[in-house]
């Protein structure tokens, strides 16, 4: 039978675990069951759900302090039919975490397709492998580069700061996640404008380096804009998918008129993950649920700067982005924040080659501006590929020997 | 200058709210500040965010036992200007929450809209008058409630169950929201079941009863299924929202083809409001933001059952519904869970005559079945209006009588 199973996280002042699962599982599918007669358990048999597993955690003494009283903690874990609900996100958050959201000190840990269900969802259209394709770069991580301070500013400034950026190697470049639409620097105008510039940055350093623009506005208007994105020649889609919806993305990624790959960023997700009590975790949100909706590259906090994300938390989700036993084609994981050459060797030890590496102080704060701050990376990034060390690199890179004097970083953690 | 005011709860172990404030303040907006030429300044000055307001709280032992350290508490009040983003809740929410949710312990408690951002959105359609307009009904609180058990059933169980709540005298019947499109009981099927039963119902006792249908499946699909049920003749739409996203929300009011009331369902909001530290406050998602968004009716979980809200919230999320001051039409006020008859004399204290009584297991669940169930809640709420103690009604009502002696109540909270 086709089902989905939902682990939670549950903090309880009783504990009866047994019992509260039982509840859950029954409450969330069929409402009532041994009181049933026969005839009517039969009907009903194969939209029940069923506790899968209860494993109870120790108590916390620091988690009994906040609430005052004693809470015992279990995981448990719940399958529910998927003849319950239509093969769609919406549904299935409506099912395995809807009401129970709202019930008590409950959080949403990961859940697990069954093949068929997990079937039903694309994944992403591009993936690692065709974004590489792309860019025909195969053997180091990506370098990414973010716009910086570009609110209120002009498309002159844009394209500077593109050519800048793009000069310095950096394979891609996002708009800002905050920069919407606007009189300055229009959605139809920046990729254009980018077009233009990369076209000749290409030309002159035959590298490659894609553009993401930032696809803002009302629902049920991102198709019209994705396709005309498209049309103007973007390379690439970055998209604020929790300010919208998972089923947003999986609609965009599996339009066929929408060629582009969709880069998620993980703007408001932090109003959903971060409690210990509530919510859904990281791994699932940012990591799962994402790629099996379709996103080709998801941005989350590193566990390195000062917006942060538990190490655990940060390669979790790498983990599920680039598994390679799912049904989908791997996301690229896309470590961001706090994020500057010094940390090259961290991150190829702890998210390794098919990751991209994220910066935007990193290369704008370069002593040198941006293009230096792009070489300081790559210079970073190509040596360590030939097994140099940083150390060794920088004494042939004048830009990284700068970066690591500024940021520090020739000490390998 | 048209701006959003966003009042945020943080908690931070250093506490220098002043450059806390200033750094979000910035960050969200601008980038930097004191270091631009002047030239640059005047630019961007209609770009800057602004701190409005520090409230420094006391320290809480009880929190900082839970970090393991001091945590210094305040409310900051920070403005962005309008300019920053277009008018539509997705670029709201990344602008005032997107990075910054990210960031550490940080709330976000209310959103102040100034008049000329107000006016971009819709607000609800019908509202309060309008759903009364409609049922004729306008001196007490409306008596809704849910179908129970009706996954794996077929249409002439549903048929059944929406007579009996019918006949109770109910206003309002709405679907379970985690019933889906389903080859039992398929969208457009219910929908014209309910339209025979209660036109049929109407005819045999006079009283009208709307029907509330699930209204799910896939993002891009909801508009024409939201039409079609229009044409069908569905009096309401039962919405999940926020397993899709405000925005689909506003849009769905918004469409003059979709001349529905929406009522707004708070499953899987429960992963953002109840951590302390963290998400959004119920008073603002579920109250402030449905409301301008277009919800004609929100439920939310009473102060009152198992699954319960703080009553400060619950009481919060109604006054932000019905706040005459708004610039929208009020929505009604559904607090849900846990509700019998005995608790009318207490909903009517702490909702007002501008709710609806919303009832499940009360109705469901009476001793003389669910049209006794209703007949139970309606005779509460008639007498109650006619200044009428329970204890007086009860004794004109078997039904009443009954619920109270199942689910006590006599005592007036």
């Amino acid at each position: 039978m086709s089902t989905i199973t939902a682990t939670y996280l549950v903090h309880d002042p009783k504990g009866n675990f047994e019992k509260k699962a039982e509840g859950i599982a029954l409450g969330l599918t069929v409402g009532s069951w041994t009181d049933l007669p026969d005839l009517q358990k039969e009907q009903l048999r194969n939209h029940k759900g069923h506790v899968v597993e209860i494993n109870e955690l120790p108590e916390d003494t620091r988690v009994n302090q906040y609430f005052g009283s004693s809470r015992k903690q279990a995981l448990l874990k719940i399958a529910y039919p998927a003849a319950n609900f239509t093969p769609d996100l919406p549904a299935i958050l409506t099912t395995v975490f809807g009401k129970l959201s709202l019930d008590g000190e409950v959080k949403l840990i990961n859940l697990d397709f069954s093949p068929e269900l997990a079937s039903a969802f694309p994944g992403p259209s591009f993936g690692i492998d065709g974004i590489r394709n792309q860019l025909g770069v195969f053997e180091r991580p990506l370098l990414m580069s973010i716009f910086k301070g570009v609110i209120g500013r002009d498309l002159q400034y844009f394209k500077n700061q593109l050519k800048e950026q793009a000069l310095g190697g950096v394979d891609l470049v996002k708009d800002d996640e905050i920069l919407f639409d606007n009189p300055l620097t229009p959605f139809e105008e920046r990729i254009t404008a980018a077009k233009e510039v990369l076209t000749a940055t290409e030309q002159e350093t035959g590298h490659k380096t894609l553009y993401a623009v930032n696809l803002t506005g009302r629902t049920y208007d991102l198709k019209d804009k994705a396709k005309k994105a498209a049309e103007l020649g973007a390379s690439a889609l970055l998209f604020n998918v929790f300010a919208y919806g998972l089923d947003v993305l999986q609609s965009l990624a599996e339009d066929p008129d929408i060629s582009l790959p969709i880069m998620a960023h993980p703007a408001v997700s932090g109003a959903i993950t971060p409690s210990e009590f509530y919510g859904i975790s990281n791994r699932l949100l940012l990591g799962k649920l994402l790629r099996l909706a379709g996103a080709d590259l998801v941005l989350f906090p590193s566990p390195y700067g000062s917006v942060a994300l538990r190490k655990e938390d940060a390669i979790g989700i790498a983990g599920e982005l680039t598994e390679k036993d799912a049904n989908w084609k791997g996301a690229f994981p896309v470590p961001s924040a706090g994020i500057h050459p010094g940390l090259t060797p961290l991150l190829l030890q702890d998210f390794g080659i098919e990751s991209i590496i994220n910066a935007g102080g990193g290369v704008h704060g370069h002593p040198g501006g941006a293009v230096d701050g792009g070489r300081a990376f790559r210079d970073a990034i190509d040596g360590l590929m030939l097994n140099k060390s940083l150390e060794q690199i920088s004494q042939e890179s004048k830009p990284l020997k700068e970066a690591l004097e500024l940021w520090g970083g020739l000490v390998k953690a």
